[in-house]
């Protein structure tokens, strides 16, 4: 069952990606946005790659931290990453077209965990990611 | 002690560097070289911050994920990086200077385990990254 | 779609478990096998607790990796644990029975990652578990 | 320098193991303990290994957990462990006498981050284990 974010935690989580100078310098776009779920896209330029045009895994990690970020926010509080573990499965190319699925596999208390799978436009797993979340108190303190 | 890596291996990681385009892109250098160890720095641009001018975790980590490759390719064979951990200590701010330290911890058959620590310029941690490397086989094959 | 390992496989693996004192001995009991999938129970007993009668998490760790072994050996080549990363969610005390299930998340040439979520009775999560798990090659080198 | 626990710290911290039941089932024994740092022995027995008498990853691990949760304790506060990150180097024997070093690496609030390496009698790194832990409030509440 897909339970829909209400429309105030819908704007703040794409209020949050269009305040982000570092996400849409890099293209990335949010496709897909549920309660605890989001997808996101970014093509691989120039500017991510290496020597070898291939992509910097950083860039990989960039863009699944950005839909981990829209996904543990689409529940209203405002929620930072705490950490995240990432493996690099496959390479990603100039040009190749990434989308990154997060989906929140659980939560306690305030925190949550977020499981990301980053695939090249083939299907193909280019990264996983599980990210660990954080709500912040109203005083502003991640704890 | 410190080894200093050979010329032939400060020579690959610097070629490495230079090479990487992301890593130019984003004013990202090399302040520190030798066997096992490399220290990167990084100014935090508009381009890398969000609505609140912090820098997006994914900046930090990719400095992380930069100090880490240049130093598991000091020793020499082409090493890439397997997978890594990060926890999210406190935010940098637009201007901050971030200075990341990697260094080896162990090693064992093809596989490396790196700890790299980024610090704003006052000396707070930012970020804690532990990273896994994997040198590849002459085949280009990871495994 | 549920793929039943073949009977060398299931055989494989408990065989492995049959053969593993440890296991044996924390009266873990495998529930469930299918390919790429391991289902694994035991009860908190006296020596798995700390002085306020909660399982150490070690224990829960143990739990979660007996699964995973499980899981990543019903393909059939022998497979060993690289490393692991636990969040622990909630405390299991004296008497629980734990409910270890793991699933194959993906897999890339020698190297698998698994998922493991550890319940108790009530369906209350325990614990998250993401397995890195590494084919042996047949002169036993593990990479 | 080593800063000496606080005679409370110690207490605490060597109170928490002797009544941690399941540490002392497996002959674990806290051998050193100062502010933010422990080291912790176990000899691999007949109960704690496989068909092939190599020490299953969960024992290692239970005793590099013990090792971080005595470090942690060492400031007085309770605090537990919220989660880890092992990667499994090496194997170890029955028979072998594996050492558990703990060390603080940062803290942050009520975060806790602790470096454990756990090694052989002959100095063989077995295991890399990097702790998270979180200190609890009085409310009981690890948050």
């Amino acid at each position: 069952m897909v339970v829909e974010p209400s429309a105030d935690a819908r704007n703040a989580a794409e209020r949050m990606l269009d305040a982000d100078k570092a996400s849409r310098a890099l293209g990335i776009e949010l496709t897909e946005l549920s309660q605890g779920r989001a997808v996101a896209t970014m093509t691989v330029t120039e500017l991510m790659v290496n020597g070898h045009d291939i992509a910097h895994g950083g860039y990989v990690f960039l863009l699944a931290d950005t839909a981990f970020a829209c996904a543990c926010n689409s529940h209203g509080p405002v929620t930072v990453a705490a950490g995240a573990e990432v493996s690099f499965v496959a390479s990603a190319r100039l040009g190749d077209t990434l989308v990154a699925t997060a989906e929140e596999r659980t939560s306690y208390g305030r925190n949550g965990i977020y499981d990301v799978t980053v695939r090249r436009g083939d299907g193909a797993v280019i990264a996983e990611f599980r990210g660990r979340s954080r709500t912040i108190e109203r005083n502003g303190e991640a704890g």
